[in-house]
């Protein structure tokens, strides 16, 4: 048995034992992370029937070939496939009729008000008590596994590795769009599959905005220049930030960089093993809002990261669920930021491990203003 | 008023009079993409609320500044914005109580069961109706308006242009994934802002699977080679699909790809305005049963493409909707296949246009296989 069938194996019996927990006989997996996660499926469209009888995978001739040989040859969990020839709804629902299944669990979070109609009318005969269930794959993702960690503290190296050699892109007359190219080129050459998004490169008046896209600006004296980008690694992604700035950096723009590094640290420190994403939230707030700029924090300080580039648990305002808790094994951003119209803004980016000895920073790299 | 504007204006008007004829006081608009389509964002999170008393976008601290510099600027269309301080149900209840809206619509298509629930209790106090409608704003992005049109006239011929140059990549002895990687360079060289789905190229067994990834595996003697590859121009999307072959290439190879050459004729012999996508999908499926290929033809036969690389109209035995008809405006994939395991399969597709005369081929470029 290769590890990742022996995690394939952990995952899905996590999913039974909270199926049944639920008083359940069965739940649907729609969302195509969590069944990349629980069987290893890769593609675009397809339903997991997790049941006391087994576990079937619902997909269409697009893929059903390709996973009955993933599963002979133990690339993917041992799924039995159901090939639905028509319609999705209605494979399901002799699937679940065959089985015997009354009480269904569903995800509210990922299926949607139409599709749960479908699924009701097509089972309506059956007499399926279809019952909303939320997040129980997600929280199961939230806490990674060893072979998950080893993933990460490979790949955050490789971007911090990455973020050392911003200096041989960014200069003063280049267009954003172009060091943005070259830091997606960077990231290929580390060995990442691809970005994890669309590379941020915002210089001057667009570092304000915490969401610019790469444009046609060039590089000018005085700008600050947020550079955030990310890579993904045997389906993980890693996400980091750094600020650069063109000389001669005028004072009031510096002071912005070093506000956010101390907002920066009072998060790394409020991180610990049981922490709520809101009280690290509350650290790196109350830093910039001891230096007046509460106000220019537009976003969270952190959210988790895994098989998605955004995922639980949330490190804001709002971070105060179940699945916001930073236990030991949680992996995510800690990155406050700044944005002051008409002079700039700044924000830096890690990624931490959370141990149950404290954290550990898996993308190192120095956070200085890289000035040139 | 630019172009731009004009349409956004033309798009928010027809939803308006949906709403109406649906008796709602308004509607909230929650996917990404139809955000774009009405109004021109192009962030990741916003609601819309679209009411008589005018158009507001519902958006956080990440978006909200550059949402209104859009505005300002006409690059956007002339929302409102409303910030969400915490939540984004909080921030649209509060709204939604303001202007005293009762009956309103949103999405069944794209909120999820958990999401409405959160709206419903956020909105319980002001006894808000919430009425489930379902692709309204897609049937408005079905057909396509004259700025649309003018983006796919450049796109598809953009795209037939990288194929023409397939030969200069295909060759025995390189992988699939370095292929691949020479398709992705010429799709941006050639002006799109990058590929609108991870390309496909796979040869030889994996020929045999629809939705194969392209791999280690080096192109040999006897292979069939499926390439898809895609482009993002100026939001919109293109799909193209032609086929190589490894010299020598048996002739139970060759014959797939020439049945699959006459279901792409027939099935665009069946083209034209007003005709059911089940119809089109029906005469690729008759001339590859007749040639025994029937159960190969893994699929549908094509797909609208717009803002998204898959949408409505479906060309498949499940196109009997509404939404499924192709009216003149429509642009579609048509793309037959054929898959046999131990011998390969083909693919060939083609973007077309229909209008009110027929259609018009976006993507011409050579059928024939591409023997190297």
């Amino acid at each position: 048995m290769s590890d990742a069938s022996r995690a394939w194996a952990r995952r899905l019996g996590a999913l039974h034992l909270s199926s049944h927990d639920e008083g359940l006989a069965g739940t649907v997996v729609s969302n195509p992370t969590n069944l990349r996660y629980l069987v290893g499926f890769a593609g675009s469209t397809a339903l997991l029937v997790a049941a006391d009888a087994g576990d079937w995978l619902v997909t269409d001739g697009r893929y059903d070939a390709a996973v009955r040989e993933a599963v002979a040859a133990e690339r993917m969990a041992p799924v039995q496939v159901e090939r639905v020839e028509l319609r999705y709804d209605l494979t399901l629902a002799g699937l679940i009729a065959r089985l015997g299944l009354r009480q269904v669990g569903f995800d509210a979070g990922h299926v949607t008000v139409a599709t749960l109609e479908t699924w009701r009318r097509a089972t309506s005969t059956a007499g399926v008590d279809w019952r909303a269930t939320e997040g129980v794959v997600e929280r199961l993702r939230l806490v990674k596994d060893e072979q998950e960690i080893a993933v990460f503290r490979r790949a955050g190296p490789a971007l911090a590795d990455v973020a050392r050699h911003l200096g041989l892109w960014v200069r003063a007359g280049r267009t954003e769009r172009e060091v943005a190219k070259d830091i997606d080129a960077a990231i290929e050459r580390a060995g990442f599959s691809g970005p994890a998004f669309p590379t941020i490169v915002a210089s001057g008046p667009n570092s304000a905005l915490p969401h610019a896209r790469p444009g046609d600006r060039r590089l000018a004296a005085g700008d600050l220049v947020v550079l955030d980008f990310g890579g993904v690694l045997d389906g993980y992604c890693v996400d980091l930030t750094r600020m650069a700035g063109i000389r001669p950096v005028g004072s009031n723009a510096a002071a912005i960089v070093t506000a956010v590094q101390s907002a920066h640290r009072a998060a790394l420190g409020a991180v610990r093993p049981g922490v709520q994403g809101v009280e690290v939230d509350r650290a790196a707030r109350a830093a910039l809002e001891a230096l007046g700029l509460g106000p220019a924090f537009l976003h969270g300080t952190g959210h988790g990261l895994g098989l998605e580039v955004h995922e639980a648990p949330r490190l804001s305002r709002t971070g105060t669920g179940a699945a916001d808790r930073l236990d030991a094994g949680t992996v995510c951003t800690i990155e406050p930021g700044a944005y002051v119209e008409g002079l700039g803004g700044a924000r830096l980016e890690d990624d931490v491990l959370v141990t149950a000895a404290g954290y550990e920073v898996l993308t190192e790299a120095p956070r200085d203003l890289l000035v040139v």
